[in-house]
C-alpha cells in the first residue's frame, strides 16, 4: 500500500456520475442500458446454449461463519412425512408435497451487490445518506430497482486461459492493458452498456478447498481500471472472487475500487460467479461475448443478492 | 367435485412421461427445450424491452404464517452502524457497508416449484421414491437440476382482457377452448417447449388485500387441460396464483393437475407471477409472444425456488 | 393523553439510578437480590410446586408479522427420515434422531426485556448511548448480564380475582393504590429486590383469538406508579400484556413507563408471562409469594429473551 | 469397540420403563421428581448463591456448520438507528427502542435432550413410534412436557478436580465406581430424582479452540453406568460435553447410552453445561449439591431446548 488515498479522491472528483440520471436516480450505471443494447445482446444467441454462472447455495459454500453464512435449507414438508402418513390427516388424497424455506446471506454466494452495499465517507450512490439504510433495510438504493435489469450484453475476459495458467497469483491486480489483451485476443470489444466477465481462475482453484476465499487475498480488477471502466461505459462487472477487486487493497483504503465504482459511478458487482463452465464453453467455439440473464430477486431494500444467472449464446 | 378420480388414474397412464428421457432423468419438461427453441426465444427480443415478472420479496406478501410466511430481510451491517462509528473498529478507511440476509420460503412469492414438490401416491417425477425427498432435501428433482434451464419462448394468454373483465371469477376453471381462443385473438400459436403464460386477473384484483390468495379458492387451469398441455408439449406453466390450477378442485382430489402434469409429464409450474405489467406491454402492441429468462436459485434439493423473472422482447 | 410530558423529566429527574452502582454497571436493578433475598426467595417454596410462567413458543403466539413474528420451529431431522431409512447412510446402528431449530423474536412471547431494549433520548440504562446499540447487538447492557439473576422472591398481585371479574378493560391504569389493596387482601407485603407479578386477565380473555393483544389497546401499570416501585425497590415487573405498562399511555409520549423504569431505574420488564395456571394455585391455598426462577438465555447482546420461567411454590 | 451389542438389548430388557406411568406418559423420568424432591432441593439454597451452567449463545460456540451451527443474534431495530432518525417516523416522543430475533438450533449450545430427540429401532420414548416425529416437529415427547420441569436437587461430581488433573482424557469412560468415588469424597449422597451433574473438564480445556468438541471424541459416562443410574433413580445427567456419554462409543452402536438411558429410561440428557464456575464455588466451600433450575423454553414439538440453566446455593 505505498499510493496515496489521493487518486480515491482524484477519481471520485473526475468520475463520479451523482446527478447524471436526476437526483432521485436508483438505477445508476444500468441507465446505460437501453432497448438498443438489449436487442443487441439477444441477437448473440446463436446456438441457443445456456451455460450457469451460479455456484450452487448450500453448506458446501465458502463462508466460514461470523458476518456471512452459507446458505441453509430447510424443510417444512418432506417426502418421507409422506410415506410415514404424517399427511393423512391433510385429506390430500393421493398427493403428497414437499416444501422449504432458505436462510441465506444476500451475498454469501453467487450474487450482485446493490447500489445500497457500500457507502463513502456516509453517502452511497447519487449521494443519498448512509442514514437511508437502516435496521429495515434499504429505503434508497435498494436491490428491487433491479428487478427488471441485468439483461444484458457481455464479454468474457478469461485470463488464465490467455496466458495459459490455472489461476492468477492473489493478489494480482488485474490492469486495463490486460483487459485490452484479453479482449484482442478474443477478437471482441466492448460497447457502453456492457457487463465485463472478468475469469481470475480462483475458484477452479479454491473449489471444496475454500480456506479464506471469502474476504482473503485474491486476484482482481486494479483500482487503476477506474478510467477505463468509466471511459467504456462499462455497465456491471462480474468475477469469479468474493470482491472483484485485487485484495491486498493498492492503496490504504478498503477496497477502493468499490467506493468509486459503486459509489459514484454506479455499477452493478456481481461476485462469486463460477465462470468455468462458460469458460471452457468460449474457448471450444471462440465466442467471447453473449447475453446475460441475471436478474436478481425484488427483495425489498436489500443490499444485494443472490440469482439464477445463466450465459446465453 | 362431482366427477370421478377415475380421471386421474387415466390421464396418468396416456400422459406419464416416466422414462421418456431415462431412468435417471431429473429435467422432466425441460427436456423440450433445446438449442432451437432457445434460438427462437431470443429472436422473439424485437423491442428491447424487459418486463419484471417477480412480486417483491417482502413483508407485503400474500402468506399469512403457518406452513408458509412472506419473506423477512434481516440486517447484519446497516448504514445507521456506520454514521453511528460502529463500524470504525474495523479500520476500513473512507468506506462503510451495508449487509443482510433473507429468511424465505421458496414458495412464498413468485417462485417454481421443483419437480421434487409433488408427489403422487409416494411417487415424483420419473418414479422416484418420496423417501428421496428428506428432512435435509431433495436427493432427486431438486432445483439446482433447472440451474441452466427456464430461459425459454413464451406465450401470454390473458383471459381477462380478452374478455374486458378485472379478473376470472375465483373457481374459474380455464380450459384448452379458452386457450385456443385467446390464442387465436392475439395472432400467437404455442409451439413445443413453449412456457404458456396464464394471467386471471386474481393478483390484480388481490394486490394488498390478500384474503385467502395464497391457498385460498381461485381461477386456474382445468384439469382438463392436460391432454392439451401433453399434445401441444408445453415446457412450462406460470400464472398470477397460487397454486396455477382452478380451486375448488374438479375432483375429489387436492391439485389433481399438480398430480398430472408434475409429477408425470414433468412440467415445471410457476406461481404468483406478476403479470400485470406485462398485460399492458402486450395490450399496446398486440405481441403476446416474448423470450422468458426465468432461472430459479441453484439451491441445493430445494422444492421451489424465489426467482428474479423476466419477459423480454 | 391530558397529563404533560414535564412528569416523565421530573421523574427522571427524582428517581434515576444511573450511576448508583458505579459507571460500569450493566446489571440494573439486579443490583437489589442479592444472596439474602435469594435465601428469602427458596425459603418461600412450601409445597414443593412447580407452575410454568411461559406460553408455548409456536405458530399459535400472538404475533401478526411486521416486526416481530411468532416463534417457528424448523426440522432439520425427523423421525419420518428415520423410519424411511434416510438415516441409514449414517452408520448409527439402531438409533435415529431427530434435531430441529428455532427461528424467534426475543420478544415474541414469554419474555424479559434487556437493560438495552429501550432508548431515552437516545441512552439506555446507566447512560450508555445508543451507538452501543449495532446490528451486531448490544456492546452494553446486553440480556447476557443476567445469564445468574432473575432467581428471585416474587409477589402476585391478581386484580381480577380481587375484583372477581374475568379481566381488567383494556387501557385500565393500575395504580399504586390498587397493587396495594391486592397485597393486602392476600397479606403479603412486598420485599426490596422483589418481582412484582401482575395479572390483569388479558391473555385469558384473548388467549387464542389474540386480535390486537400484541400492540394495541391493554390495561396495565400506570406511570404514576413510578415513585411506589422506586420506593419499594422493586427489581422486576412481569405481566401477561405485552407491554407492562397501559396502553394508551396516560401522557402525549410511548410507553413512558419504559423510560423510567428501564432506562432510569434499571427494572427488568418481563412481558407475556402466562399467570393463569399461578393464578389459580394461589387462590387455592392463599398464598401469593413464590420463588420465581426466570433466567433468560445466555445470548450475547441481545434486548430481551424468551424464558422457561417457573414459580416455584 | 470390542464388546457386542447384546449388552444394549440386555440392558433395554432390564431396565426400560415403558408403560410404568401409563402408556400416555410424555414426562419420562421427570416423574421421579415430586414436591418432596422439590422442597428438598429448596433447602439446599444456604448461601443465596445463583451460578450460571449456560455457556454464550452466540457465534463463538463449538459449531461447525454442517446439521448444526451456531446461534446467531440478528437486529431488528438498533441504537444507531434510532441516533440516525431513522425511528423519528414513528411517533414515539423520547422513546428508541432496539430489537432482536435469535436463529439457533436447540442444541447447538447448552441444551436439553427432549425425549423425542432419539429413537431405538424406529421408537421414542414409551414406545411411541418415530412417525410421531415430521418436519412439523413432535406430536410426542416434545420439549414443551418439561415446561414446569428441570427444577430439582442436583449433585456435582467434579472428576478433574477429584484427580487433581485439568480433564478427563478424550475416549476415557465414567464408571459408576469412579462416581461412587467423587461423591464419598465429597461427601454427598444421590437421591432418587436427582439430576447428576458431571464436569469432565473438556469444556475447560477446549473453550475458544473447540475443534472437534462437537461431535468428536470425549470423555463421558460409560454405557455400563447404566444400572447405576437406574438404581439411584437418577432423573438427568448433563455434562460439560457435547453429547454426555464417552466417546467413541465403547459398543459397536452410535450413542448406546443414548438408547437406553433417554430412549428406554426417559432421562433428561443435558450437554454443553458450562460447568467452570460451578466447580470454583463447589471448590471453595467443599458444598456438591444445589438447587438446580434450568426449566427449557417451552417450544412446541421441540426436540430439544436452550436454557438458562443456574445453580442456586
Amino acid at each position: 500500500m505505498t499510493a496515496q488515498p489521493a487518486v480515491l479522491e482524484d477519481y471520485i472528483a473526475r468520475y463520479s456520475r451523482w446527478g447524471l440520471w436526476g437526483p432521485d436516480d436508483q438505477l445508476g450505471a444500468m441507465n446505460l442500458v437501453g432497448p438498443e443494447e438489449i436487442r443487441a445482446a439477444a441477437a448473440l444467441v446463436r446456438d441457443g446454449q445456456v451455460i450457469s454462472l451460479t455456484m450452487p447455495y448450500d453448506q458446501t459454500g465458502p463462508q466460514r461463519g461470523g458476518l456471512r453464512s452459507n446458505p441453509r435449507l430447510i424443510t417444512t414438508a418432506t417426502g418421507t412425512d409422506v410415506l410415514a402418513g404424517a399427511q393423512d390427516r391433510l385429506g390430500l388424497g393421493s398427493l403428497g408435497f414437499a416444501d422449504d424455506m432458505v436462510i441465506m446471506g444476500t451475498q454469501t454466494g453467487t450474487q450482485w451487490d446493490a447500489l445500497s452495499h457500500i457507502f463513502h465517507k456516509g453517502r452511497m450512490w447519487n449521494g443519498y445518506s448512509a442514514a437511508e439504510h437502516t435496521s429495515r433495510g434499504a429505503a434508497r438504493n435498494g436491490i428491487q430497482h433491479w428487478s427488471d435489469r441485468l439483461v444484458m450484453r457481455a464479454v468474457l475476459v478469461d485470463l488464465p486461459v490467455l496466458r495459459g495458467i490455472p489461476a492468477l497469483d492473489d493478489g494480482y491486480a488485474i490492469t486495463a492493458g490486460d483487459i485490452e489483451e484479453a479482449l484482442a485476443a478474443t477478437g471482441v470489444s466492448v460497447q457502453p452498456g456492457d457487463a465485463l466477465v472478468v475469469r481470475t481462475g480462483q475458484m477452479a482453484a479454491r473449489r471444496g478447498q475454500w480456506g479464506d476465499y471469502a474476504g482473503g487475498d485474491a486476484p482482481g480488477l486494479s483500482l487503476y481500471t477506474v478510467p477505463w471502466l468509466f471511459e467504456k461505459n462499462i455497465a456491471a462487472v462480474a468475477t469469479d472472487t468474493y470482491g472483484v477487486e485485487v485484495s491486498p487493497n493498492e492503496i490504504d483504503e478498503f477496497q477502493p475500487l468499490h467506493q468509486v465504482a459503486i459509489v459514484h459511478m454506479g455499477l452493478a458487482f456481481g461476485e462469486i460467479f463460477d465462470l468455468d463452465a462458460l469458460s471452457a464453453a468460449c474457448a471450444a467455439d471462440g465466442r467471447y461475448e453473449f447475453m446475460l440473464a441475471a436478474t436478481p430477486l425484488k427483495i425489498t431494500g436489500a443490499a444485494g443478492s443472490p440469482v439464477g444467472a445463466v450465459a446465453i449464446r
